[in-house]
């Protein structure tokens, strides 16, 4: 399968290139406006999977050339760059491609921080909204603290919520996410779960703030 | 301690009483509108833990007279009747006392559950709009599945989230949650944290009801 991560060069895309690059054979297209950033993060991130041992199939593009050769989209962006990133590439998107969003809006104060949903209702909601209608849209790999899924020696032993209203689509990335080492796929519904699973990204943040010996948070449902 | 649980004639009050009836000596005291159902109750509860080994301490009171007599009062009702519930019991309410709110609001349809909080913005917040200002309020034990909680022989492995603005009634509230085996408490903030809390609730619902072989959620922070 061929994986793109746009805005691959930021912490959730390193994370999830890296375990993807040590854990499966998958070719894996680091996205970013800046292709020539692009091809050296992708050379790093190369070399961090070969450290642990690994043989990655990682290359640097821009994301619109990214998103044009992968089956799998991974908006690993920000909320507010989530528009525009979608803008720049729905011309490479078709029918048979999957976008998946890992984003959660977000807002800190002095009590910690909030959910703050885009006006949309949830990241995936304003994904779905910017997205082709024909291409699929799942929501999955919020709650994966990106410094634990960045280091390749850190124990995994939690769960991804993952959601949809295209079953096939939800399928692959349930695939997609099982294959790393560790790491449970857990089925939550169609996009209208997309409040309460992008909720609890700011939740895991402030639980590590407030307990000691807690950091890089996950979760695990039994 | 002395703890209250209006309400406690329900699965949530029903699950707190048999598992602090088994692990401490507190006194427990099980509310209820009618006195004469909430008795019969506390013997039903006394005989569970009885069976599990256990010398409990459960009496049942009308909801006024149980948050009279004690240190803790646990809101165990749903969100639409925590306005009525502390109106009938704010006289017996005072400064040395904690008011605990487990409840989430939640709505459900063809999709499954998704968090509705009160026009006040969260559970939490309406029971701090109705609670008399001197007392504190503590949330906690949203998350933790009713039916797993009452059956004495299931384990538990499960964290429960705990948040207030009153440092002292947090620490009470810590300290009751831990006593309970296998029950971890995490703080995670004052009372503006209640949104995110209460979202799991539906969370854990729709991924027990979506995947095989997983029901009576909880979650483990790791």
């Amino acid at each position: 399968m061929r994986v793109a991560l746009l805005g691959g060069t930021g912490d959730v895309g390193e994370g999830l290139a890296v375990r993807w690059g040590l854990d499966t054979a998958h070719e894996l297209l680091v996205g970013s406006r800046d292709p020539e950033r692009a091809r050296t993060v992708a050379e790093t991130y190369t070399e961090t999977v070969a450290d642990a041992g690994g043989d990655a199939d990682i290359a640097g593009y821009v994301n619109k050339m990214a998103a044009d050769r992968a089956d799998v989209v991974v908006l690993a962006v920000p909320p507010y760059h989530v528009a525009n990133t979608i803008a720049a590439v729905a011309d490479s998107l078709d029918d048979d491609d999957v976008v998946v969003t890992p984003a959660a809006g977000m807002q800190r104060d002095e009590d910690g921080f909030s959910y703050r949903p885009p006006s949309a209702g949830s990241v995936a909601a304003l994904v779905r909204e910017e997205t082709p209608d024909a291409v699929p849209v799942v929501g999955a790999f919020h709650n994966l603290a990106a410094g634990r899924l960045a280091d390749l020696d850190a124990a995994m032993g939690i769960d991804t919520l993952v959601f949809g209203d295209d079953d096939d689509a939800v399928a692959r990335v349930v695939q997609l996410a099982e294959e790393i080492d560790g790491l449970r796929a857990l089925r939550v519904g169609g996009l209208g779960a997309a409040p309460e699973v992008e909720s609890l990204t700011p939740l895991l943040i402030n639980v590590a703030q407030q307990n000691d010996d807690l950091h890089d948070l996950g979760v695990r449902f039994h």
